[in-house]
């Protein structure tokens, strides 16, 4: 497969690139940054090992020997360049543009145009129909939030079980916030330091209630490190299930999928670091009749763009798990 | 005052005395560890500046010349002391034992015995009646977790306007498992790791319930830092209230009181890193028709030390501020 | 005593701000921030516990009724309006531009002005003549990393041992570079990860060599830590000594002294997080013939605010402790 | 190659393991832990996604179809089964028993016993013969903080300028120390503290000196890091070189190797994260006419596992390459 990563400098852009170098079956036929474009991209991201030379992103945009085009850009960006790409080549959407069918709930929670390529498809392959994924022109890859909240909560919700709003906190690094912002994310103050942001008004909310078909309250949480996620939801039921009963209802969801595994104790965001897993544990709190989901992932990785390999892998025809790490880095 | 800490090398402990070091009313007659009796304290602790010698527990208990007893034992320790200590001394007992007045739930969450002194008062002094604290024999130092809660909880519970199960989700330091634990506090697996415990069952919980008079849902989660809580709760209302009402909600109160602040905008733990504050945010989510209300404090100051020492001025009449720190150390 | 902070808002300035609050002595008359002039001093920096608004710095300069000039400012500016206070009211800069006598290692190490003040004293309580602080009318206040090493290195020098240029590793927290600087200090980019920085020509070396008189050898490093510094420095000695003979040195060196303390084993930054202590640990490698000196103290406070804030009490005629914090903040 | 890791679950056998887990030419026939054998590995290592399950050591050391065995052990375990081992399979001793052919150098640094292989080779492969790792029954991999000295000296070293002792600091993070030790280790007390260990005699120095031929100065610091290793060497030399030199030196040395790269600015032990890279910096200064050379790697991976993998890779015939990352996992 030959690939182009369009915003290969950025976190999610620069991993998207880590994980391609290292895939058996990937060509990266260009990485592109328009204000460094012409230097060398070991350059401006000194951990990645290879001697590829940035390029305009206009300039890659026209190429015509690339197969697939992984759009690592800021919001607006990808929904103003995929109409034009899908035509000849497949694409990935790291961006938000596609992820919200609806223009309203779009409109509602993001400044910038959404995306118009009409049969996107939102590549969360433990949830979706991965047939659609597939054969999809455009795949548009989840929110960070959204994919460890949805895999937490589906297996409820289809179980049909669910009888009031799920309460989720999402606790993260503060590598979700990108590379570009500085201006309160300097070390110094978010070091052994937690707080909260978007308290009620986060931009993953509509995401995650698209596919569940239901409203949740949801309030991230910034925690000092780099990378992780660990969410929890607290799920109203409709009837008292006891940890098995919930643990095999989980297993029964994902059976059969590389990277969710169920787990038996609360995972730490540690033992998914680097890999493309997403760990999830469910337990009953009978006193308040609630189900306590915790799910634990990279939001890079599984979050980002191990996630957007997933999906690549799927589109070319391969083995969803090729070339992507299950285990974690740890300690 | 002359007063005595009992267990002088624990966390709780050793911020026990060096709040007490620098307080202006307060001589340190007796540190105490019955491992490291003989030894100078700063030996085993090097951050503290003294030259106290520490004393076994048992010589500390029988002194005759200590006004106040300050408990920073392991659970079980200060029931069994405490009897002796009260006809002629006041005691505070940092550890769980004098929180839960009903044995039942005493029984459920722990498997030490519980405190007999009856006329325990439980010393938060912003959620309490100041009049019993300033008499108390004894005063219960609550849970750090339940002090969070409870600051933010109990305006909307006094309100009258809670109209189901509130969900709390508190993130929280390492050093609230304290000093003794090693084994699954190492730093290299904590760091850059985000996990909850005691998912469903934690003992802070019944605490919690006692004084809010009603079942929350409530899980801890540990981030890779020392100290701090920031705990989230989602309280279902019964009727919307916008943020600029809850603020006069909880600005009043919390009026005239030094260490709760409200805040216009989520506040980080770091804010209140050594300082005996508690800053309170509170917000409405109109979507979910849930307040959402965040508290942050320093686990090892107003979760612990530093009430304890604002317990301690409430007794001897002092001003409840004298000699503790409103200021946090930040960055 | 009646302090105007000029530039009160960077890491420095506040951290000077926040031990003049809790100081018995000092009335805090003018708090400036020429960008946020006008705001509450709290909205900025919501650690601080004052109701104290922000003023611009020159309105704060013309007062009359100021007594101390705290400057905290960016280099250049205080050579700048030095000059004008000094006649009338005494000043601290803790900026570099007093630090260096020498205009030529000045011109070689900054790009901007030098300070005029010819009488300015370099304020290093424990290294200089106290008398000359005392009736200085500008005191230099040192280098965070100067302040370390000096610390460490006097006692050999003054012994007339030191045989060879000293080699010195100086290991840092982020805040060191201040509160300016965003780029290259994101907290996902330090978080586990050490790294160097200046490698051969950082600006406290002169100052460090104009006090020891002799050339060295010095490169700082940066550590995933918001405060501290651990600075190693081995010292090549004409004659063997143990660790006993360099203890009872040291210990006779710092005699009497409340902010250095001569320690029995290898001192954490940890230990003095908060503190204006500098705790001291001296051994001698006979294999290699050089004494290995550690000196660990918290940049913000014996690095900067907290050594003006000594420095400003030996000016006013106080002890040297007044309103100092000893005990670290641990864990 | 059929491989056993004796000594599975400790932080290098685990990753000895998750790096032959994605090694393609290696099936992992036995792990091994004595405490935990009969568990599955991913229960007490759940970032490893395996199914394999632990084996008393004694019973993988009797198996007769294990070509590799590699020794994650104490030290002191491996000098006693190895001399067993080399008749019928080849050995990587992960441990420090076969680092020191100078039996009195062992005796002066380790308590346990040195292994007897005499013709152990010391697989460091950018610097020792490679064919003689190719041809070895037993390879001693080297100590983590000797790898990153004799990787950032030898250059000097073997162009003879080197004109003095070499003066060593080494930052490394809290893994350096293994799983086992705990007191001490704990979060809450490493967390913004970085502090000097084994001051003036610390075990890899002799393995360094061997190598060198000179007596080196070495201290070791911990930073709060769980991975990574940040090595800086002062070394004085005979004759002034300015960068430009050093770098076409480092550059010659290290032609060709894809594990040893040569940098243009100081490097972060971020960039090198979960790599076998280890990066080298070298600049000159003129001011006291030393080099300084700075190497950067992961204790873990070029430091320990991946190293042990390199060696392998070459006993086994393969590239030194293969299934080892290049790339650092960043941010």
């Amino acid at each position: 497969m030959r690939v182009a990563v369009i915003g290969a400098t950025g976190y999610t852009g620069a991993e998207t690139v880590r994980l391609l170098l290292g895939h058996p079956c990937v060509e990266v036929v260009s990485v592109t940054s328009d204000r460094k474009a012409g230097e060398r991209l070991d350059v401006e991201c000194p951990w990645l090992a290879t001697d590829a030379v940035l390029e305009e992103s206009g300039r890659a945009l026209e190429r015509q020997d690339v197969e697939y085009y992984l759009l690592c850009t800021e919001n607006g960006r990808a929904a103003a360049i995929a109409p034009d790409l899908v035509p000849r080549a497949r694409v990935i959407d790291l961006s938000a543009d596609h992820r919200l069918k609806d223009a309203a709930a779009h409109a509602q929670f993001y400044t910038s145009s959404p995306g118009s390529v009409s049969d996107a498809v939102y590549g969360l392959p433990e949830v979706v129909d991965c047939e659609a994924i597939r054969a999809a022109r455009l795949v548009a890859n989840p929110g960070c939030h959204a994919t460890a909240a949805l895999l937490g909560l589906m297996p409820l919700v289809r179980a049909g079980v669910v009888s009031g709003t799920p309460v989720l906190d999402s606790i993260t690094g503060a590598s979700g916030a990108g590379r570009a912002p500085a201006e309160g994310f300097r070390f110094s103050e978010l070091d052994s330091a937690v707080q909260s942001y978007a308290v009620v008004k986060h931009r993953h909310r509509p995401e995650i209630e698209a596919l569940a078909g239901m409203p949740v309250r949801f309030t991230p949480h910034l925690a000092p490190m780099a990378r992780g996620i660990e969410l929890t939801a607290h799920v109203p039921l409709a009837r008292a299930m006891d940890r098995q009963a919930l643990g095999e209802l989980y297993r029964g969801a994902y059976h059969g999928r590389a990277f969710v595994r169920v787990v038996d104790a609360p995972p730490s965001t540690k033992q998914v670091l680097g890999s493309n897993r997403c760990d999830v544990y469910a337990d009953f709190d009978e006193h308040a009749g609630m189900a306590v989901v915790i799910a634990a992932l990279d939001n890079l990785v599984k979050g980002a763009a191990g996630q957007a390999v997933q999906n690549l892998n799927l589109m070319a025809g391969l083995a969803e798990e090729t070339g992507l790490p299950v285990s974690g880095v740890w300690p």
